[in-house]
């Protein structure tokens, strides 16, 4: 039943249970599996080294596209399989023993760990464990939901497992352009030059004899999690909103502005959403994963095309969006992360990128990843990629979280995964930063003024004012900077009992 | 006597006094000067209009490649002329003002203003005042010692002077290779393929009518005050060589590396000349300002071809290099900074960049701008473009500063200009850590261990044991974190009188 996604002959006899296929990984390895947030990833073969561990303990070093889904990176690690383990995850029970010592995490920018593979400072890769569509005649890899560094990894490993997912609709094969850059010294321009280029190949070139196991599944990924939007969340909307027709005015752009990026998450698929009752039309996105207002926008006539990565959906959509992608696919590339992430591209088309603040401050250093900024919660992602190469580089937060005990605009960040100089717009439910071409001084009045919750400007004007009588370019008072973050890890929560949140004296 | 430097008849008639020529500034103007780290910037109009403004107060926005040379950003500061001043400077008039709050200075990636000009994020650029070598039989400008923004300030300027040097040879017309990226939404990739690629005009092209006014000035670019090696910087360059020689040894790079950049100043500039005495040969630069060391090397037959956007160099080597350019010439390229600093060229040139660190904390996070986190230094200049998308990102410190009152290394840094994701290796004179794959607690004690000066490793030691037992990806004790810069603040040393540094419970 399984021949028409296997169609060379000579690679039926590879064909194996997950448990065989355990049998493949060795103590120490480096072992890079598909999989980004939660689509694509392989399904039974890591559940069967789990349980293999139970009885043989091992330990590896595991690389990714991004996060997984079906719950593997917890139960990887709970079985004491994961020793290091990059570039991003998501996993409750993986990031608790990332806080406590016990797994190595290399928390990286997307599109580097292949390039750093490729040039040899990272690796080498043992084995690939790569969720696949279909197998082609001449044994080159068709992706299913995501590409990741699905490309890069069987390229440069020594082995390959191919879990054939019978799950995933034949029709994804074709949705893929395989891509990998030219090596130094010599390596040419990567020629995308819109959303819509098509540069590569429908499938990952291999060569079969490297395939040592086939493992035939029928699992879906893991649908996403999305809240719907709230009015804090259609209130970011609007502001950014507002932005964008600000941009049309002055005619820096036109109603189908640029390629649009968004980081994952309720508040960025919120703000998509929002575009749905918007006078902007003929959209593209150049993105990394493409969520639920993906498919909106397409359906409501708004978006034009859309290249990704991978497609992570929630479950209110994914017979429509996966099951159905055979109408989608004539707007939809999904690319290695290594290209819908690089530099290069994001600056030639002047990408909008859109990503989810943890907190700023008030000059406009963003932390992505860092709760009171020791304990990772999942990574840096994609989001310095486009950041740092964006046409305009934004930020989104609520002002508060747990109830108002937290402020998201503090006077210090205690980790900075942005800063000043690559956040070009901060956003929250109170208003909108345009802080391009603002010096610090200006920065911080605006941030201020138009994000912080009114329950918390004035203790930050207070700080702010104090820091500016002792002068220089970025006014601090280091003694204080983290004075919030201090009280929210002692009390719970950053504001004071009674009277000003930090001391007016310089 | 300068006819042959001014080959537009037509032009003739626009030669006036720098007096005049300073008339056509208005007060509130944006406006573009060339010069890059002390090369090519004007010299003469900057003065006369500092003087107009004695009797005549105005004030402008002021834009530049980098640095200038000839004292103009004291003089314009001085005067009151400077409100607002990006992407970089340099000088400790302009300094204090800056730290003051009364010049509002925005600190830019080097290869991000003419993007933003270009896509009028900032700007317009009312007038724009250019060095040039000569003017063509077009019009069309040829620069002197450096490119920076001069071409895009030229193109977009309402309005142009230009300051044709006769005291800069004849011979650097040819030198330039001026080429501006496609607007979007159409860009075409950036066609360097190499240090070597030659893909644009050697002069600048503009509509010869937006020419204003011309001035013949005879006056050299400021020379660079280099600092000669020391046993610390000496020792900083053998620890790099020996990383690169590993590298070879690995069969990673061969002997003639990959295109190097190396950021201003003696430690950058150093480690370059140590290797006129290493096996490494066949070098190539991809670099920004091109310092002695790169004629040094050229000289010693290590140096195959230099590309950068600036060369300033000492008084020692100012005949040999500026004057005696034209033997140099067929193995160098002067390009606009948006080019030599383009994410897109490093990234796929692979360059090592190396730059100078103000200090690093523990994990490998970097301040290159701000002492004790609130005072501006000089800028980020273009390390943000190289370290972000090179190959290899190295900063480089000495260990101590102020005698020993003051550790480069510290458990953190007030001012993140390069956070952890971008930063690969750290070098001081005690050694170095090469942090590429590891996690934040594996790279503290890389660093420590490494890098900081022994008289400093046990405090940093007690701080991050005491951090760890709080647990976390990245521990700190936040109420402690700046304890070190509070007491440098204070009392102008890091160090406590007797005992330990920081306390050790959790």
């Amino acid at each position: 039943m399984y021949r028409d996604r296997l169609r060379m002959p000579a690679l039926w006899s590879k064909v194996m249970s997950p448990e065989q296929a355990a049998t493949l990984f060795r103590d120490g390895m480096v072992v890079g599996m598909s999989g980004f947030t939660r689509a694509g990833d392989a399904k039974e073969v890591p559940v069967a080294l789990a349980e293999r561990a139970a009885t043989d303990p091992l330990k590896i070093t595991l690389l990714t596209g991004a996060s997984l889904g079906n719950d593997i990176d917890r139960i990887l690690s709970d079985a004491g399989v994961i020793a290091r383990r990059m570039p991003f995850q998501v996993d409750p029970g993986l990031r608790r023993r990332i806080n406590n010592g016990e797994v190595m995490f290399i928390d990286q920018h997307l599109s580097e760990t292949v390039e750093m593979l490729r040039s040899r400072q990272l690796g080498p890769i043992d084995l690939a464990v790569i969720e696949a569509t279909a197998i082609t005649e001449e044994g080159h890899i068709v992706p299913t939901t995501s590409v990741g560094n699905s490309a890069s990894f069987a390229i440069l490993a020594e082995r390959i497992i191919i879990e054939i997912n019978l799950n995933h609709p034949a029709a994804l094969e074709g949705l893929h352009d395989i891509y990998i850059p030219t090596y130094r010294p010599h390596r040419d321009p990567i020629p995308v030059v819109s959303a819509r280029s098509r540069i590569g190949m429908t499938a990952i070139p291999i060569d079969p004899a490297k395939i040592a196991a086939i493992v035939i599944t029928q699992k879906n990924d893991s649908t996403a999690r999305i809240d719907p939007p709230d009015d804090d969340t259609r209130a970011i909307a609007g502001h950014l909103s507002d932005l964008f027709l600000h941009e049309v005015k002055k005619g820096r752009m036109g109603l189908t502005l640029q390629p649009m990026q968004s980081g994952i998450g309720a508040i960025a698929n919120a703000v998509l959403t929002g575009f749905v009752d918007s006078p902007f039309h003929g959209l593209t996105m150049y993105s990394e994963v493409l969520q639920d207002s993906t498919f909106e926008l397409f359906d409501a006539g708004k978006l034009d095309f859309a290249s990704g990565c991978s497609i992570t959906v929630s479950g209110a959509w994914y017979d429509r969006a996966i099951l159905g992608i055979e109408s989608y696919k004539p707007q939809l590339i999904l690319r290695p992360q290594e290209i819908s992430n690089h530099p290069e591209v994001i600056r030639r088309l002047g990408v909008i990128a859109i990503n989810t603040a943890l907190e700023c401050d008030i000059y406009g250093n963003v932390n992505s990843t860092h709760v009171n900024g020791t304990h990772m919660m999942n990574g840096i992602g994609g989001s310095g990629d486009f950041a740092r190469n964006a046409h305009m580089a934004i930020f989104v937060t609520k002002s508060l979280a747990k109830g108002g005990a937290i402020s998201s605009i503090v006077p210090m960040v205690p980790h900075v995964d942005h800063n000043e100089h690559d956040v070009d717009v901060i956003v929250t439910e109170c208003g909108l930063a345009d802080l391009r071409g603002l010096a610090p001084r200006e920065r911080a009045e605006c941030v201020i003024g138009n994000c912080a919750h009114p329950s918390y400007r004035e203790a930050l004007l207070d700080y702010y004012r104090a820091a500016v009588r002792r002068g220089g370019q970025t006014p601090h008072l280091l003694e204080e900077a983290f004075a919030w973050h201090v009280r929210a890890r002692e009390t719970g929560s950053m504001r004071l009992p009674i009277g000003g949140l930090v001391s007016t004296t310089p």
